[in-house]
């Protein structure tokens, strides 16, 4: 029988689990990852007049926009947000807009070209996530923008349209819904608890029931959330209650802990299914609101893409997937 | 510049208007229409047996589940909700669930395998409409239901695994997301103007405005929303007030207008971007609750699949269209 199931956090956040008979990590099929050349592309070293001027790069040696780098960001070539100009919010009646201001810019993870996700080292991991924190720190000063979000695209099926590693990230001027609608629910908990965080919740009864639970380290647990929308999902939370992604970066050994975490998640996930396209992104407090959310809990989520939604699910917001959780979970813990 | 535009109806609903330069409709790539053959098509006359039994079917003559029909209702093989059991909600703190019982049904358009949308006959478009309706209004018999969503997956990049022209239904025991905004939104409107319709407002103003409009008959409305999702998005509406879809029955001339509207929409689409790959679905209002949902309007939007949600639109719910809805509109307009 499926089952329809509620998200933890988001009241009407609906998903049906209906488990397809059988069904094995090879039924998904995934398109074949093509590397696109080096020579044409514009996140390898010696390509840096291909891309705009970097905002920042981590070198020993070497000059702005020259070799040497391990770790680049760059302003996107085809922003969806430009940086320019003011908020200047509008509204006639039914029709209301804001000017398209924002920051979007991408983080090239590595020099190397052909290296998958999880083959990253230790160290250059940990060194991507202290670009994420340094970028995200930066941007905050922008009094315009309202929510930043860090997001990485792998593969064609995820929206990647180049195949060098690299992560994004978009500053937008408005709290986007699906933050929204965590802070709402999150905040709802917490008035009704006394006080208590929704997620700390999620993790000490994920722990107590152990079967959606995919790796835990001292600091950070992974699991697949009971109502995950699509198969193989996962959230990476830390386990100690803390509302902001960034400040992370006061304590690097934590930085550490996340980066190989991180990395182990997604090695997981590709020995469960080779070169699967994903999507994940970081999910986290507001920025210049008043408002602390002490209520909230960052975490990472983290999207294979393997189920096309279609009329059902874009008509109605409520996702099918053929994939129970406790079985993704126990697939992830064995590889 | 981009924009940030909000939707009409829906307030924690942005989108991105990021026109790229001189996109054309050419720019899209759209997969191939891969007829799968007839010899194994379920779906085809003299195939019946390879289907669940039906639960409707339009014929002269002839016997259940032989051929004859030139409409044919079934049970979805492989359905999503199962029709057995009760709805059982269960909530063990933060892991809420209920049983997935709903109904899931394909409604197959037509006996000819190799048709497209918009080449159904008058009288054939007629005919799928009236089986929309037939069958949405004997699934409200049934208690256990709180809304049906009538959808139709076109092309495999919309989710359809069979080329043979069909539609679905899905009726479930809960008020999906989606509707729900809606339902809020528009109640929200109704409150503050004092009893308006905000559908009724969307209509007079974008006619008033005009860029956004597709096309017009006597009683229905087409047009490209102002925050649209994605390119070449459409909503037609009923000119006049009506919450309910199913009521459009009582009304045969209401019926084959409605076809012939959908059809020359749809020619439209084809025209402007041939074989792409869409869905669309009919958001009416809810069933089986006290509330008659007197400020919602029924309507059915077209959704083309050109572009590829990624980890931005996943994170945030808040889309980014290269398309702004002012140009889809003259295009769809001049075919």
């Amino acid at each position: 029988m499926p089952e329809i199931r509620r998200d933890y956090v988001i009241d009407s956040g609906w998903v049906v689990i209906s488990p397809e008979r059988n069904m094995r990590p090879s039924d998904f099929k995934v398109a074949k990852v093509e590397s696109g050349g080096k020579d044409k592309c514009p996140f390898c070293p010696g390509h840096e007049a291909m891309t705009p001027p970097e905002v920042l790069a981590y070198r020993k040696d070497g000059e702005k926009d020259g070799e040497g780098w391990w770790i680049r960001v760059i302003p996107n070539k085809y922003p969806a947000l430009r940086i320019e100009g003011d908020v200047g919010y509008e509204e006639k009646g039914i029709l209301r807009k804001m000017n398209g201001v924002g920051a979007h810019e991408v983080i090239i993870e590595t020099p190397d070209h052909d290296v998958r996700p999880y083959e990253l080292s230790d160290w250059q991991m940990h060194e991507v996530i202290r670009a994420y924190i340094d970028r995200y720190i930066d941007l905050t000063r922008d009094r315009r923008f309202k929510y930043i979000l860090i997001f990485k695209n792998y593969g064609k099926d995820a929206g990647a349209s180049l195949s060098h590693p690299h992560s994004q990230l978009i500053a937008t001027p408005i709290i986007p819904q699906n933050i929204a609608e965590e802070l709402e629910g999150a905040k709802k908990y917490y008035i009704h608890s006394g006080g208590k965080c929704i997620y700390d919740e999620i993790i000490r009864r994920e722990k107590e029931i152990g079967e959606r639970v995919v790796m835990e380290s001292e600091n950070f647990i992974v699991i697949c959330p009971y109502a995950s929308r699509f198969p193989f999902e996962m959230w990476l939370m830390p386990k100690f209650h803390e509302a902001r992604f960034e400040k992370i970066g006061l304590n690097d050994e934590l930085v550490w802990e996340l980066g190989r975490v991180l990395k182990e998640t997604l090695r997981k996930l590709f020995a469960t299914i080779p070169d699967v396209p994903f999507n994940y992104y970081i999910h986290t407090s507001p920025i210049n609101t008043k408002n602390e959310y002490r209520y909230y809990h960052w975490h990472l989520e983290i999207i294979p893409r393997l189920a096309k939604p279609a009329g059902f699910e874009w008509g109605t917001g409520f996702h099918i997937n053929p994939m129970p959780p406790e079985r993704a979970a126990e697939m992830l813990r064995g590889n």
